[in-house]
């Protein structure tokens, strides 16, 4: 049995290019006592992956030259020195992008495909829905009756804090790119109204779909987007910083947002959420969404392209907006 | 008797000139029953004032052409048709530039000169410090031990906040331009050290001198300086927005913070404030301001001009930073 990787070869300025890595084929590693090999299915495909390939301090340190690229997978094990695991079983794991990896039974979970589709672990039920779940309702506290706008609306996350929003009994509307993902937003997703912002002009837009102004903000942007909806925001207001991939492949210094004085203005409150520091509540939000998801309240959608090979462009597909829903890359067959 | 007024004649392009000014005299007005006539002795000059000088949305109406500019005021009571006031009290009004004013009783605040000096209730006792009481200890929650960095430091409200801080037993740094500020900030009111932003690297002297990272940062300044503190908050860090005076005289957008994405590195929090959400505790903090101030924890330092007709080139002050502390404009004599 053989192994393609994705090994980062070069720190990407701007747009990362497929000289920035390296596909290369090695043997399958064999687990030691207390690991487990796995044969990776999905992996997942963040924005978040942009910056953990510049050498900058964040929450997380950054992928190394030459270290196989960091990406959430699940997969099956195919060998198990663990009496936690056996073959056969379905796990979530961080084993990058590469077909198979050796990990310690502990930085594995158990995952039931019977309970929903092995995809749903990397998204809804995942690191994008947990984002969105516990940064909407621990950080937004969106109360019913408030208007929550979102941006990156039609991806992972955004589809999420949509959905929640609706369900807790708010107005929501979304910011998409294209008429596509907004009639999605609206007619699938159940989402009041929805802005095109690659043909409208999104200021005025908010302007019109939200009549009473914006009491929860959700940013995955960042941006101008992030200016239009400082501009329209309620006294106490919370935005929720959760991403700016509008800025992630910048050559020039980010665009702050040069409305931020409508926090003062309005007594607004701008805070930055990363998932990790729900780890031990991640139970919670997967049982509640897993239940909405059962009773048809919430929808998890995925976009699923093919081939390890493939990489380097499909990563680029959640820069262009070529996707609606999570992006993830197929491996190996089920 | 005859009063003296300035009224708003034109909205400012950049900064405020004196062709922006009418300056006339008209009779002193004569109360109706219930009202008090007050004689204006020192008139407060505040940052805030360059917003309520633009036609713009903000947390209070915009001064209009050809009204009397806004200002807080503190006076002495000329006449009176109110039984809650006698000719010779003093009182905190907010009578506007000018050097007599009709108000109602209700708007009227009675203060005691043998309390404080008169001046420290536009100061300390005023707008300035309710403002950094609040701002910082309700929205800044900074915690014993805790590094807090505030900019515009030596004015009225940092140097209330910086020495709060201190009372609270955090490390407080302040950043304010020239040596004689910066020597004012640590002989005088005990900061543990400060930043002269006109003469230093203001990144590199944070980072020196606040060694243990920022945890809470009150800013009264925006550019460059808020992007500086960004790039060095700790975890959990709170960022209070309470002004952004270098971006007040802009003819260019505000800029805004392109570090802004530290909040999601350190899971940040930038909360504005308006003083006015706190008005019914304003009695909780002067007390307690008033208290430090007689145990001699507290100084209160005002930096006072003369003469209402130079009201147009006093207002500058605040923004060339030729003075320290709360610049007050006295119109009559005690």
């Amino acid at each position: 049995m053989k192994n393609t990787q994705i090994k980062l070869t070069a720190r990407p300025v701007g747009e990362p290019k497929r000289s920035d890595w390296d596909i290369s084929t090695v043997d399958v590693p064999t687990p030691n006592d207390g690991e487990v090999l796995v044969k990776t299915i999905y992996i997942s495909l963040d924005p978040a992956m942009r910056g953990w390939m510049n050498d900058a301090k964040s929450y997380i340190r950054p992928v190394r030259i030459g270290e196989v690229m960091r990406a959430g997978t699940v997969g099956v094990v195919v060998e198990s020195k663990s009496d936690k695991f056996k073959t056969g079983d379905f796990v979530m794991a961080s084993l990058g992008v590469q077909q198979y990896g050796v990990s310690d039974a502990k930085s594995l979970q158990k995952v039931n495909p019977n309970l929903a589709p092995l995809q749903t672990y990397l998204s809804t039920l995942g690191m994008p829905g947990m984002t969105a779940y516990f940064g909407l309702l621990e950080v937004g506290k969106p109360q019913a009756g408030e208007t929550v706008l979102v941006s990156g609306a039609a991806g992972a996350v955004g589809s999420v804090v949509g959905q929640v929003a609706k369900i807790k009994g708010c107005r929501v509307v979304g910011i998409a790119g294209g008429k596509d993902k907004c009639d999605y937003l609206v007619n699938e997703l159940g989402f009041d109204a929805a802005i095109d912002y690659k043909n409208e002009n999104v200021q005025k837009a908010i302007k019109e779909t939200c009549p009473n102004g914006v009491d929860v903000y959700f940013d995955n942007v960042g941006g101008d987007i992030l200016d239009a909806a400082l501009a329209r925001i309620n006294m106490k207001a919370r935005i929720v910083i959760c991403g700016a991939i509008s800025q992630y492949n910048n050559t020039t210094p980010v665009k702050g947002p040069s409305n931020y004085l409508s926090l003062l203005v309005n007594r607004g409150t701008m805070t930055g959420i990363v998932v990790f520091d729900y780890q031990d509540r991640y139970m919670e939000g997967a049982m509640q969404m897993g239940q909405w998801i059962s009773e048809g309240k919430l929808k998890s959608k995925e976009h699923i392209e093919q081939g390890i090979e493939n990489f380097p462009e499909v990563l680029m597909q959640l820069f262009n907006g070529n996707k609606m829903g999570k992006l993830i890359l197929q491996v190996n067959d089920l």
